[in-house]
């Protein structure tokens, strides 16, 4: 016996926000939409939830599965089957770069990629889907990198979002990223410094852990540094590359994009929301649950509404965590 | 500008041989068939190269891509661009069990994969595809437990497969197997035993690495040593659960199963092959390299034509090789 | 053909400084004491080199060996038959505590060691011994917290000192300690807290790696930022045991203990040493030689004159390079 | 107050039996000896434990401390002070090789170390020391390496030995020692063969891990398959340094000296033992808790009366065990 299945249907984007970027990535880009079942018998209208990936990730990789773990397209069709999801339409976004991601913000360093997705994405669902394309019926979601710009976009477009969910996202920078900070100097130093040790990651067939490590860092200074006076990659680091003395000044850029600097401007944002729910595992490999701690301390402090779980796992493979999420997700955009 | 792409299409298979199996698997599968670009169009017959997939994946799972390192769809597409392939349909079979995989051989504790493949899968595609439905035009190419399928296969069905590869493939039982022995007894006595251990690890949404370990020596025990009359997983275990002692009668039954051992019966088909291609990294987390330095010295001293590359890298995420085989594979198997 | 064998002697030393120390550890410590060979022979006065063992150490672990790996004593009588060493005294304190080591300070919540070594165990060895009992002949030499306990006595006690060895020193708080926090956070609220933990941690015959790291933390907090009015071991954490937020005013009490803080301001004392050589490894796990190359740095700005070497190695196991440090040592020492 | 406390003599030992060993090594050796309190003053006459150290280690070694783990005399003066031990001489002799260790038995490769210790070493202590020379009151103790080598020469000299202890020794080749072969033969071949690897770890002053489990399989071949027509280290491996492959032949030759293998032939002696105690811990890092299991199971259907103990750690700094050992140990060594 079956279940029914929804469809995925992918939409080339031509994007003008990301046109021209700085450091030449495509500007054209596939958007993946799930369709729940039935979608096409119909003519009801869906919530939507926008879907971002983690870092060196991009939407079509939400669609992995393994026999143990469904992709989420397949997921949302068992949990639909099941009775613990509420129909929606899941919107999933290619942010990835050169550098491995873009944390979903407009960076000159890396590309406009807010404006990629709240300027040209969500629009273009809405006018090509039979969505409820309104704030309370859209939400966004996504782990890690992807929670973190589920959190940033959340706060910054209440107009747009109305649930946001963070799944083990970058908070709390001075423990997530700095650790990585030593690993990173040495990795770029032994390649000759940024822009060859890049080259020679973009050549190697195999990208080990510790390059990923040293490509996170680069790629957060995009994102948060930006210096599109300097050569490729266009940032600045938070440290020197001899000593590892911390830039202040750089670090002090960086922690203007951390959401534990950023609650206290949004409390209004976050207020609005239907959904607020965060989530981190107690053995994140990047003591991401620290940094969720302290955002939710914040919030009771400010008393916006939220909901927060911590479980029993670190920070990979842990999609099944959006067995909870989505579920809670799709009953608060439901009509 | 975009390069020609082919299409993935998805038969669902109703297989006589898996029916009933023992353990309960699935007998209704999912099959991918990659047809390259111009299918649709033409009229040509094309070889077919049939890829299976290692430990834990399935066929599905080879179309799995990363922004760095293409699916196995797009990597064709991309080798066919640029003249380093010839056109091939690839033939992507989903041969998981609940142990984490077949062996691709036949086994009463777990199913008749052998039979599943060669005389329904492969029947099927001629049927249903314009294949070149000769054996000189068929190949048979995997990694790890995939590369192994391909071996064995290769090995046996001359009738079937006239050019092979294996790309890190189980080899020499003694070191890639034995070394989990070990972990493998302590993390089924923590369990409980072996169903307990089983159950557990299915309902536990997190695989960790340890129990993967452990779980493939129990896959290895269900494929080589099968014993219907045990309880469920229905096999006998090379080892003493509680002291270790190497069961020599059972171990003996996994070396039969050994491509090592099995070399000079074959012989005769693999001198037939019009490739055979094999692979390993030097720095293989299961020391593959040894049985393939092995299993090549055989080859050497009997006389049959072969190919063997080393490559500096490890066992996982090695895609990137198939550049090499498939390039070879679809020129030995080329009208 | 034997090579000339120096003594070691062990002094019974009751400490007027340690007597009555918050936790409680003992006042009465040994102290070993090397004599070149010839010392009873002779009437002659030599230098005297302070020997500080690291964090968990004590004098007597420097007296260690392995196959190998001499001991400090027998590594100076093998340096002293080569002609490599001058003849010189060495001195092997014990500053060792209830949460691992001192660092060499004085704190009301660990004892007052920095007296105890400059007040009490100089006068003392030079009392007992023949010994050049003036700064320009007294040194002082340690590795990773004896390479702290080095730096920091030799920047305050230039009456005391006339030259110093900082080998792999704790340097850069920022980097060295902060990677712990988390680690230890977790540490320690599983252990209940910080008393509890301690308490399990000192019943617990097996002391593992993490528990060390996590005692690393304490014994740091202990040193720099003491809490008479707290509980036991006494002092306050920089970061929330709950959240892991850095408490910036205890983290500001711990940066004034960093040697890079505090070089300015001894710049004096510094520029007076006959010697000042420092080391670490390119691939320390602390990534101590960021904070060598800091210092370092700052020194050159001053133009304090110094000696910089860096290594292909780690923090462990490196006491080889003694066989350098004791070199230039007993050169900058001897009459 | 003060425990009283035992004494350490260090005898220089010139032995016949060493004297032109193959490989060059030192057979003038220092042989380490603890008096318990009151020996001085009266004239009793004491048991003695000969203590083995393991792999790399010499019986210096085991008069290491740390500040939460005593050195084996400061132990016993602390058990014998509690009254948990009755008053033995501990021996400690020294039986380092070239290789790291010589196994304690005899083999042209390396040595005569059994017969150093059985005809040179227990005569000597016998002679020079108030013992009680019979070997109800004589003992052999040891971990890892000198686990196996108590084993060894208790089945060997019942006339000598009265009772054993076997800490995490070595048993069940199978699984210690084959899990080495594959990381021992990348080692090798990476450093150019068997001598120029060995040269270059010898000049090398950092031991690394993976050294150290290479030369731990180059000290097995030396010990139990020894060639004196090989060029240095004189011996056969037991598997092919391309390929992997075992040597059967070699391989039998290990086995042979496997307690496991040896325990049928000796069960007269284990039978007369007044102790028989081994222990291991369930997480060792070479599965020694199995080797110990098969050990103890087949004492059991050999009717050969034992104790055994497992605990809850691994490999490593195990010494405190020997506070249930030594305790066992002198009483059933005391008249």
């Amino acid at each position: 016996m079956e279940i029914p299945k929804g469809t995925v249907v992918t939409e080339r984007v031509t994007s003008r926000a990301l046109e021209g970027n700085l450091p030449g990535d495509p500007h054209v880009r596939d958007l993946h939409v799930y369709l729940p079942p039935g979608y096409d018998e119909g003519s009801e209208r869906y919530p939507v939830a926008w879907c971002l990936s983690g870092f060196t990730g991009r939407g079509r990789m939400l669609l992995h599965d393994n026999p143990w773990s469904p992709g989420i397209a397949d997921r949302m069709d068992a949990l639909l089957a099941d009775g613990r999801v509420k129909p929606m339409i899941l919107a999933l976004p290619d942010c990835f770069t050169h550098v491995g991601g873009s944390q979903y913000i407009n960076s000159p360093a890396v590309g406009r990629y807010e404006d990629h997705l709240i300027e040209e994405l969500v629009p273009l669902v809405d006018a090509r889907f039979r969505t409820l394309a309104a704030p309370e019926h859209r939400g966004v979601i996504g782990k890690s990198s992807g929670g973190y710009g589920a959190l940033i976009q959340g706060m910054r477009h209440p107009e747009i979002f109305g649930a946001l969910v963070c799944h083990s996202g970058d908070l709390l920078f001075e423990y997530c990223y700095k650790r990585d900070f030593g690993p990173a100097l040495r990795a770029i130093r032994a390649g000759g410094g940024l822009a060859p040790w890049l080259a020679t990651f973009r050549a190697s067939p195999q990208k080990r852990h510790a390059d990923i490590a040293a490509l996170n860092i680069i790629a957060m200074a995009a994102a948060y540094s930006p210096n599109v006076g300097a050569p490729s990659p266009f940032c600045d680091l938070p440290f020197d590359l001899e000593t590892g003395a911390i830039d202040e000044n750089v670090w002090k850029r960086w922690l203007q994009w951390d959401p534990l600097y950023l609650v206290d401007r949004y409390a209004g944002s976050l207020r609005k929301l239907r959904l607020l729910f965060l989530d981190c595992g107690r053995e994140d490999e990047f003591y991401l649950e620290l940094g969720a701690r302290c955002f939710v301390k914040r919030l009771r402090e400010l008393g916006i509404p939220h909901e927060y779980e911590e479980f029993g796992d670190g920070h990979m493979n842990i999609s099944y965590r959006m067995d909870v999420s989505l579920s809670k997700l799709s009953r608060a955009l439901a009509r």
